[in-house]
């Protein structure tokens, strides 16, 4: 693979990949946007019935280890793929977004109790 | 922003955002696939009840282009942070997966009429 | 079958049937809730890459009929496990949001032009 | 609300609902199985940073309670149109379900050490 590992050059190998097998009328924002979800839960799948100290070690299964990376491939293939079809760039959306949440949840000081407290951010 | 726009980049400045915060006892990976799952499931909310066709035209609507572009950025925080705390390497898990669905999936030949008329690939 | 089919029992042999196999420490509301999550995107994958009018002839298609009707099955059944644990009436819960969405969505007048322009309940 | 609190009666009132207001076209399968699952990540939601302790006290809970019995009347409320569109008897359908469970997972005998250690039906 001399091709860099960049998002930019996954993201056109994957249009490449819906394009050469006439892939794309089935692409559109809203079937891919489902796609991801679906993705996602596929994810979610593999730790419902975990605790969370075994969710921590997930990686340490065997059986489940190799569904995990699988799950994080498909979740970004179809992330990627939206925002081709759209047009979004996913690293401005999130450098913008992590900006915008350092105003919204000021760091608390040191002596502020609260820290920890409370995880409401979304 | 002088910090480079680049995944590595926007993952350390994720973890510092929730270890500041104290969040890290809260980013197990189980929740933190539950919550991409729920970020994913709000971009599929904003195209619910459109038609594919307007599905094609989302960022073109005033209201609703915001809104897209902030649920790409917390799909991808999740998933950047999901892949920290397990040591995945998404781009290269993208990597290998597109290497076996051009296995699994080999370009229909020109004379092929199934091209396209299936897409079932997961 | 002599049980009669309604919600308290088929809620009742769901927990029988958890509780024979130990079950129980799993279900927790919220793994509940992810499961129930879970199975409703089995239910989307069925449909992602149909279109509207595809989607509206899926129970005559003889391989994915029977998919939709277990993934039924298997959404109301963590629903109602959901509900059992955490004491709620499911059928009282919809009775009373139902009213407030009639409130909330007034029904258009005959000369009202909006009426089926917009669908943004939740 | 003289209506009878039955699925089959709430059905209707949300088939009512809906052709009051027009809403038909946009309640295709696919655009209600979606619905369904994003009403499913709402409940999803609220238990996504709660340990599984402070997820079973939930309903102890002001704020949160009723958004758990409203998530759950919306989960439901899809759920039922889902099935009216597509003409599927939920309850027969979670009846075929658990008979058929019961044969795939029999219930371990006392000597066997195994029950409880796993949970993978789906």
């Amino acid at each position: 693979m001399t091709e860099p590992l960049d998002l930019t050059g996954l993201q056109r190998r994957l249009a490449e990949f819906a394009a050469a097998r006439n892939w794309q009328p089935y692409h559109t924002p809203k079937n891919l946007a489902a796609a991801l979800s679906v993705e996602a839960s596929e994810l979610v799948e593999i730790f419902q019935w975990l605790t969370p100290e075994e969710s921590a070690r997930v990686m340490a299964d065997p059986s489940a280890a190799p569904r995990v990376t699988d799950e994080v491939a498909d979740v970004l293939a179809y992330l990627l793929q939206f925002c081709d079809v759209l047009g979004i760039d996913p690293l401005a959306a999130l450098d913008a977004k992590i900006a915008r949440n350092e105003r919204r949840f000021p760091v608390p000081g040191p002596d502020d109790g609260s820290a920890g407290r409370e995880r409401s951010e979304s």
